[in-house]
């Protein structure tokens, strides 16, 4: 079932992820790639974040949807500076994307940089854009079953945030179990349980980030 | 953004879908692709729709995940026959893939065969499996944003199940608009709002499904 052309896009994608790579460090700019299915609160978490840390970090958004700029205007209400990328079809956000985008902003002035990539459990797991971390968000309605079905993302999340917590008690959801083969997959990983409308979680899910930028400018320094 | 090598790719499974379509031609049997993102319901939706339509027709399920066969066993524990395809990595299912699972079945026993795509709002739409009809679930905690992100889904799908309905008051859902920008992209389609897990709403789409395939049955007769 694998499709052999995979190999030259994905090399060429690695190339141009570690020129980005080069050009955040030159910058000292922290870039975090958020994966998500549709629907699962991406923009959301990426205004809760922005907001728990503004007063701290100089942030700016990238924008990855197939098509709209619904994303990119919603984080710009708050004053945040944020790029749309549209795919066209698209599933996931390439290195070449990411360039251009970049290029468009100013990362001298830029701590920050969230990519908010296209709503998907499959296709951008695989695809490095020159990030520090990439985390998963997975919301309560969608099933703790989820981490059986797509063990990829999870695999490869550094963090996984748990959206939408306060409609636990609407939803068959089995917390234990879902904790549990999220371990199997991922030892490292922490779940962080958020409501990210309301804020609530926002605090423990914030302090990682904030300690995982603070390891990368020490490193740097 | 377009890889050019998704042509001969797509030309050859239209070839395949072709073969698969006679072959559900000569038994007679109605093919139904169900498309939605990872949660969404699609299983609980099917399970419903055997429930609300299990005396009139003989049914079989397709299952398609990335991995695991947590769907399948699911369907099988109501006493309906299921195959389970793992793709791999791929994030949709192919024509050729579809005949090799219904070599494993009993075409001539099936009246209504269902097929559950990986989870995905993007990369199953441009897929022809030689199905009757390919339907979309968007369940309300996704957001009625998702037809402005993902219009290629929207626009393709027969008919639009609006799934988990009995949640509308917890989350912050436009209907109106929803159907607005869903009558903007296929003014065809009708939406059906459903609680699969509770049954409520499914005799309206359960009707729906039943005048598609005594339409098929009327034409072939």
């Amino acid at each position: 079932m694998k499709v052999d052309v995979s190999k030259p896009i994905l090399d060429r994608n690695e190339r141009l992820a570690a020129e980005n790579r080069e050009l955040f460090a030159e910058h000292d700019v922290f870039v975090l790639d958020v994966l998500a299915s549709p629907g699962a609160g991406k923009t959301s978490t990426i205004l809760a974040t922005i907001a728990a840390l503004r007063d701290r970090y100089s942030i700016a958004v990238i924008e990855g949807d197939i098509a709209s700029s619904v994303d990119a205007e919603k984080i710009k209400a708050h004053g945040v500076p944020a790029v749309q990328i549209n795919t066209g079809g698209a599933c996931h956000l390439e290195s070449d994307m990411i360039r251009r985008a970049v290029d468009t902003l100013d990362l001298g002035a830029i701590d920050l940089l969230i990519i908010e990539n296209v709503g998907n459990l499959v296709c951008p797991t695989d695809f490095d854009l020159g990030e520090h971390a990439k985390v998963m968000i997975l919301s309560v309605p969608e099933g703790h079953d989820k981490p059986y079905k797509y063990p990829n993302i999870f695999a490869r999340a550094e963090a996984v945030i748990l959206n939408k917590y306060d409609t636990l008690p609407v939803f068959d959801f089995d917390e234990e179990e879902f904790r549990s083969v999220v371990t199997s997959l991922n030892a490292a990983a922490p779940v962080f349980p958020i409501s990210a409308t309301k804020g609530n979680g926002v605090e423990a899910w914030a302090a990682w980030l904030t300690g995982r930028i603070e390891a990368m400018r020490e490193g740097a320094a």
